[in-house]
């Protein structure tokens, strides 16, 4: 295996770093970095100068002031489970893994809060809670996996956002350190801090800031009771239709998910939930609460459905039965997985309401590309998952599969939406960015990032497109319901 | 009456700002400006060199550019209703008034949202709302006359935040105007937009950051049943107990507001809202939602405050006598106003498991300085609202009451509270920043003003002290929870 080469100021560094830390801290030869050298969005990936494994806040701190005098850039990683890349190491960079400050520091059940290390597991929250009676939010469907840090970074959501929030509504704290090793302490467990909201602002700011090194959670109560109804449709704008109807109800649901026929189809192949095969589209509605509301609910929402055409409904209000319902929904990625050599899995958000109008221009560039599209997503929150299948063997294919997906992040853009729901920007959705914000407000968040990061060393390239990079794109930006429309041609 | 004395510079700012405008947007002369010297903060008040008020965001644009161009600051107001002198003039500086621009622009029954002008009064949103069944939660008590861009401005909360959040959590996307004119768009209907969260950091900014010309707000549906219930309490520590109960049993109250006996009092002999006269504290716990989970909270409710003690409960299901529990509330600033000579009105945050404690100390203190305090709050969420009664005209009462202030401030942020829960820092709370945050946070604060307005034109002197101010008064910042609390004697 050939060697690795250092120039001498890395040789420098690394010297340094090797005195600075125990030596199990400091991961070096590449044999020991190929696990890092990716995260979720497996390609292009590249290897770190080196890889660190701090312990505690004061090992953090002497990485990062290492770091500023050596002014060597620095990639925060959480689990690597994110979709977008926004842990990919890049070259000659410190690769600063928060696996190993993996404790809970302490549950907290009279003020119903958790106070945790970057490194703990999202579903390792709610376990720690959960002899309290308490459970932590946000569920990233990565969640038995995905850290908490990582959630931080990239506000992360999940079916229950719907109701409870995203990472940004369930956390109360933060402790972070500066590109140069300074403590900040963002938020609190009052409402309504005076000053700036630094706390929401690096909520979901890539790593680009700061680097957290302990984070305070809001926990809530376990529900009392749980209901799932799964409703089958006709047609997918009937079932887009039907979950406008329920929000406008007044309905909020624990989770509102739709599936759409290619979906449905390769769910039941894979894990035979019991889904109708038959049906165009089913909408899989949660409720949660205590016994008398959730009984009225259930009827409402029921009738709502049924109002609103769908040609089935079944309720489950066993354990079992709902998790076999849920497991159909959650296994549909590596499902449509298994019916072609590859898919390509967008992930924009629009208003609820042009739902219908954006899956029926979905379908439309599918026949004009010839690339089927099958559609798993939030629907109670307008997040939308299309997946788009594609052969990378098969000429232009790549390039198709891409250019098609571009053309729905910019009508997700378009209609008032957003390039990215809950999977970041990354490195992957950098030119996208510049469809979504103006220059202006481009350059304000460059500003944003020389406050806390003057050298611009926390994960450089990651997030924010450089204003070069988009002009050299074309003049792309489309203020959100500024054009009408049907004039998405240009795109 | 004395003449206004211009500079040369000033004078040719005025005659640039004259010729771009028609004539009644701007208003010269001591008797135009004097209206506004001050805002709800009636104290040290300034005349600013001119008083714009511009009819459209060109306008704002029109002007901005000029201050710019001149090197001028601009102080933006609304309502002028703010308690802390965010919208004080600044001697100098333009004042620039949004009270023009009063206009609802559209009300978006689908999405649930209403785009309107920075100068709608809060109440006038759900008022344009209401013919929808819709209606816009934030209601601070001057909603009748306050604006919408002053509610941004300061994230204004009120008694009905416990449940629906405060301004940060119902505003969806603004419209803003940077110091150089620059138009940004921040936030938008679809959630969790990529890029840092400028929104949220946009939203409490106390005018620091940019102008307000376009707000796009939440609507929810007006609740379809509510019920008040009256709790009287013996001990002001029972009913903060009782508080804690209610919250730990997963009730989220539409408004849980507590008063304690001076404050009963005074509310008693000014609107005769019917409060018994001889508790020592009384909870007012609003609930809302559908007639059969509405009925079993009730009980639900009943049953912990029982449990907790309460001496007397009085349920209002008709919309008159829970107007009249209300209005006992609402008027409880004048009521204790009608007590003594003047009053110091607080408002802090803290945990609110803290709450007992906390007013314990507040009694001790009242004893030790010989000043009478009423307290009235928002107990759901730990915002408190100690009035401290005194009279400017003995002396050394002033000095005391601020001091006396300052220690509660200081008591907040030492049990993890904060110094302001919604009235803002304006000019009034610039110490007691010092005392909340450290240098490294201050200073970030400062790189994130510079990010927006790197002439500091904007609101200058505002919200965020130098840390020159801070080191002045000392080394104060307590950091939340870092010292016990009995360790207090040095404030």
């Amino acid at each position: 295996m050939e060697e690795l080469i250092y120039t001498q100021a890395q040789q420098d560094f690394l010297r340094a770093l090797a005195a600075a830390l125990p030596s199990e801290r400091v991961r070096l030869g590449r044999e020991s970095l190929q696990p890092y050298e990716c995260d979720g969005l497996s390609v292009l990936c590249e290897l770190p100068l080196c890889v660190v494994l701090p312990q505690d806040r004061e090992e953090v701190q002497t990485i990062l002031r290492l770091c500023q005098r050596f002014q060597v850039a620095v990639v925060p990683r959480g689990a690597g489970t994110g979709l977008s890349g926004g842990a990919r190491p890049v070259a000659g960079a410190v690769l600063l893994s928060l696996a190993r400050m993996n404790r809970v520091l302490s549950i907290d059940p009279e003020n119903r809060t958790a106070r945790v290390q970057p490194g703990v597991r999202n579903l390792a929250i709610s376990e720690a809670a959960r002899p309290h009676g308490f459970y932590y939010a946000p569920d990233p469907s990565s969640q038995i996996a995905c850290s908490i840090g990582g959630n931080v970074a990239e506000n992360s959501g999940g079916v229950h956002c719907l109701k409870y929030g995203l990472t940004v509504h369930n956390v109360l704290a933060l402790e972070v350190l500066t590109a140069d090793g300074e403590i900040l302490h963002l938020g609190g467990l009052a409402p309504d801090l005076p000053g700036y909201d630094l706390l929401a602002l690096f909520i979901g700011s890539e790593g680009l800031l700061g680097i957290v090194v302990e984070v305070t959670v809001r926990l809530l109560p376990v529900p009392e009771n749980t209901i799932v109804l799964l409703a089958a449709f006709a047609s997918v704008c009937t079932a887009a239709d039907a979950v406008s109807a329920i929000i406008a109800a007044g309905v909020i649901p624990a989770g509102l998910e739709m599936m759409d026929r290619l979906a449905i189809q390769a769910a039941e192949d894979f894990v035979h939930a019991g889904y109708p095969r038959d049906a165009a589209a089913i909408l899989l509605c949660e409720l949660d609460g205590g016994e008398a509301e959730l009984g009225q609910r259930v009827e409402q929402v029921e009738g709502i459905l049924r109002d609103q055409g769908a040609d089935s409904i079944r309720i489950a209000r066993d354990p079992d039965t709902r998790a076999l319902l849920w497991k159909g929904r959650k296994a549909a990625f590596p499902a449509v997985g298994r019916m072609a050599p590859d898919y390509y899995c967008m992930d924009g958000t629009i208003p609820r309401c042009r739902l219908a109008e954006v899956l029926e221009q979905i379908e439309k560039w599918s026949a004009e590309y010839g690339l089927a599209v099958a559609n798993v997503f939030h629907a109670g929150d307008g997040n939308l998952h299309p997946l788009i299948l594609y052969d990378a063997n098969l000429p232009g294919q790549i390039a198709a599969a891409e250019s098609f997906g571009q053309r729905i992040l910019a009508l997700c853009v378009e209609v008032g939406g957003s390039i990215t729901g809950e999977h970041g920007v990354g490195v992957e959705k950098l030119d996208s960015m510049c469809v979504q914000f103006s220059a202006a407000e481009l350059e304000t968040m460059h500003r944003i990032k020389a406050a806390f990061d003057p050298d611009g060393r926390l994960n450089p390239g990651k997030a924010v497109p450089t204003l070069h990079r988009c002009a050299e794109l074309g003049a792309m930006h489309v203020h959100a319901g500024a054009l009408p429309f049907p004039e998405l041609e240009r795109f």
